[in-house]
Parts: structure tokens; sequence; C-alpha cells
């Protein structure tokens, strides 16, 4: 038994305690940036930068006063080393280009693991008011109807599944779009514009397959216990921990995520 | 001084009133769809399509007991003439397939015109508890924190504008992908999977210019009073009257509008 599984419940309302804070540090600029006049150029001041790094820094806040043993890894700010092995990873307004844009898909990452990778993560999404949690015991969905356990949707076939992923500028890398294309012909649908959002859809059973590339450790950890608590599988192209961050890919079942892994093998690098 | 402008406030009202029906229908569905085993092959149900006629439906029996006068026009059953001059426009689920996919960029679009056109528009997203509502007199957003008006962002140049469209295969008529590439290009950003959703995004300022094609009467005639109420410009591809559907174009201004439509042209029908 882990030092996590040990105390999953206290853990689990503190990083609920965490995706509160950055949501009141992040939804008041939420469809509210300055206008256009002030839009950043090269070098000027960016809000969303600065309400991502506040965010970020209302967590850190949290996390040294309650738990100042545990070290920190989050996008704006430098790491803070770990005295017992547990690594809080944060990403407070992951999707910022949505955030711009207006689209209520971003969300605010929170993962805490240990030497086994990721064991709890959170994916708020405040402005609609949802929230997928899932640690070792399991995960569970909660929006403003109730709160229900996660499941994906057992989808096995290619030819069934809906298949998401954020934008196609993301497969830069060397035959990754040729890639992308062959799993996006074989699918029944593709549907774009997801961020962290579409692998909370996979662990509610109405996206069934989630490729994506160029992803950071922050973008991706939290999406772990989530996807994995559903029942799903989350791996890089290679099928291998996904943890790293890079190529991703998260299905519904093992049979589409091997039936997917094929056709990405290609241009897989990790 | 128009019919419609005459007893604005209560067609307003009755308008949010056939949005509530229209979620009473479509809400117990999203994200609740029949699971795989019963995915609808060619001929078999479609839950989604039921949802749609059985929204339209509730629409139509109360636009019948109130306004026997008005004519009806909605994608899912036939056309109920007009003795009046004024007609309704309905699409229910607008963006089925975020519907299907658990997206809440979906919404039920409500028009009412005369024979200048759509003068009344609403578009409702009721899992996130959205309204968009436009008329003669102007046009308001609603969400869980207030009631504010709609305003674009007042970009005027494609260098600066986030563009929005919901998928790459609208673009299906000749020169369509081209002329889109190029605006695209010209933009800075392309954001993907709108549907109705990211013309409220122009009418709130968040997004700029919004180019699609392949829309039905139906999936527009409820965008044109919003867009118009927030200052914004709404066409086809050829710059004339957009109620019609098909080569559509809204811009957060007319200079920003005049801008793209030079880049469409080629590929213009209308």
């Amino acid at each position: 038994m882990t030092l996590i599984t040990e105390i999953e419940s206290e853990l689990m309302a503190f990083a609920d305690r965490l995706a509160d804070a950055a949501a009141d540090a992040a939804l008041p600029l939420f469809r509210n940036l300055p206008s256009i006049e002030n839009k950043a150029a090269p070098g000027d001041f960016d809000p969303v930068t600065a309400a991502d790094k506040a965010a970020e820094t209302a967590m850190r806040t949290l996390i040294t006063a309650t738990y100042p043993d545990h070290g920190i890894i989050g996008e704006e700010h430098a790491d803070v080393a770990s005295q017992n092995g547990l690594n809080w990873v944060l990403d407070p307004i992951d999707g910022t280009r949505a955030f711009v844009a207006g689209m209520p898909v971003w969300g605010t990452l929170i993962a805490l693991g240990d030497d086994q990778g990721p064991q709890i993560g959170i994916i708020a999404q405040p402005y609609i008011g949802e929230r997928w949690a899932a640690g070792p015991s399991g995960g569970s969905f909660t929006d403003r109807s109730g709160t229900r356990p996660l499941t994906t949707s057992g989808c096995t076939q290619l030819d069934q599944a809906t298949v998401m992923a954020t934008h196609p500028a993301i497969f830069a890398g060397p035959g990754e779009w040729d890639s992308f294309q062959s799993v996006d012909a074989a699918c029944q649908q593709v549907r774009w514009g997801g961020d962290c959002y579409q692998y909370g859809l996979l662990a509610l059973g109405t996206v069934d397959l989630v490729v994506e590339s160029s992803l950071q450790p922050f973008d991706v950890q939290a999406l772990i216990p989530v996807v994995r608590a559903a029942g799903g599988v989350i791996t890089n192209w290679s099928g291998d921990d996904a943890s790293q961050g890079g190529q991703i890919i998260a299905a519904a079942t093992p049979e589409l995520h091997a039936a997917a892994l094929k056709l990405l093998a290609p241009a897989a690098i990790g």
C-alpha cells in the first residue's frame, strides 16, 4: 500500500480545494480579456499567462502550506523538489487557445504521483461546473445534475469509433499527420477542438478514442488516472508509459487501443 | 413598424418558452444515448433523430396553440404555411455530431422572420445553461452568472483575428477548401469544432470570424439577429443575404468581413 492509497480520501479532498483555488484565479478572465486594442504583441503583457501564473501560484501556496514535503511540477514556475517521493503536477489552464476563444473546453489539470506515476488526477471545467476526479480506488464525474461513475463506451472497433484531437497542427512530427489520417479514415468520425476535455468525454463514454502529439508531462499526467478509472487505456504511440507526454493515445478498450496503435506505429518515436 | 416590432417582448418571451420545451426533450439524451451495442446501423432507430423530432414537435405544438396563423419551418417535419407572413424556423439540435460526442457546443436554434428575413433569433445551450437572444431592439447573453449585452470584438484585421469553423469536411464545394485555407493563413489562429456555438462566441467578442459552408436555412436564420445585434456582419460568401444558408461568413466588423470576403470570392457561388 502506498502513501497515496493510505490517505487517498484526504488527498482527493485537497485536490478539489486546489481546483477551486485555480478556478477563483482563472474564471474572472474567461470571456473577459482586455479588448482588441490591448491584444498581446510579442513581448507584451499576456493576460492569459498572468491568469495561468496566478492560478498556479494559488495552488502552490496551498500545497506548500499543507504538505511541505511534497514536490511540485508546474508549467509556470520552477520545480519544487519532493522530500517524500510524492509530486503534484499542475496545469492551471490547459487549452489556453480555447480559453482565449471563449470555448469552454479548457480545464485545470491536477495530478499527484509517486514513483509508480500519477495516482490521482483531476480535470476541472469551472465555467460549466464539471469535475472529473480519479484515484486508486476509482473515479467519478460531477456536474450540476450530480455525480456518477466513470466508464468508457466499451467500443472495440475503429469503424464504430469517434476519435478526437485538439488541432491538426499538433501532428508536427515526421509522419504524424499521415498516421493520424489513417486513424481518421478508419474511424466513424473525427471531431476537432477538445484539449483536455476530450479525455473527460472518453471517460464518460461519448468519445471512443483520443490521439494527440506534442503534449507536455503536465498536459497528460492528470488524464492518466481518469482514463484508467473509466476502464480505458492511455499510453504513448509505442504503447508505453504516457506520463512524460509527447505522442499520446487514449482508447475506450484494449482492443480499440491495439487497433489504433497499429496505424500510428510508423510515426511512433517513444 | 412591423408586427414583430409591435409585440417584440411578447414574442421574445414566447421564444424562450420554445427553447425551454426543446431542452426538456433533448437534455435527457445528452451523454445518455444507448450503448455501443445499440448504435444505429443504416436504417436502424436513431435516438438523436428521435430527440430532434420530439423537441421540434414540442415547439410546434406550442406555436400552433399560441399563434395558429404563424408558419413553421423545421428540419424534421413538413412546413406549416403562414397566414400572416410570419414564420418560425426551428432547429432543435444544431450540431448533432457534437451532441453524440458529448461536446456541449450544440444548440437549439429558433428564429422568427417576416418578409424582411429573420428578426428574432435564439441560440440556446441548455446543458451549460446559456442563451443568446436577439430581436429588433437588441440582444443579450444569459448564463448562470447573469445577463449582458452582445458585442463583437471590434477586430478589423485578419492578422489579429481568431477564425472558427465546425469541421474541414463542410468545405466540400469546388474551391471552398482552398479559399478557407487562404483565410486560415491570413488569420492569427483557427479553432475547429464550433457548430452554432461559434456564432454565439462571435457575439461575445471572443471569436472574430466564422466561415462555413453547406448550411441549411434552419442552421443559419437564428444566428443572423444574434450576430447583427452584437454589431457583426453575416452574409453569404458573395456578400448577400445569408438567410438561405449555403456558404456563410460572419465577422466582428464590416472591415474584417470585407477582408475575408476577398479571399473567399474565388469559391463564392451565391
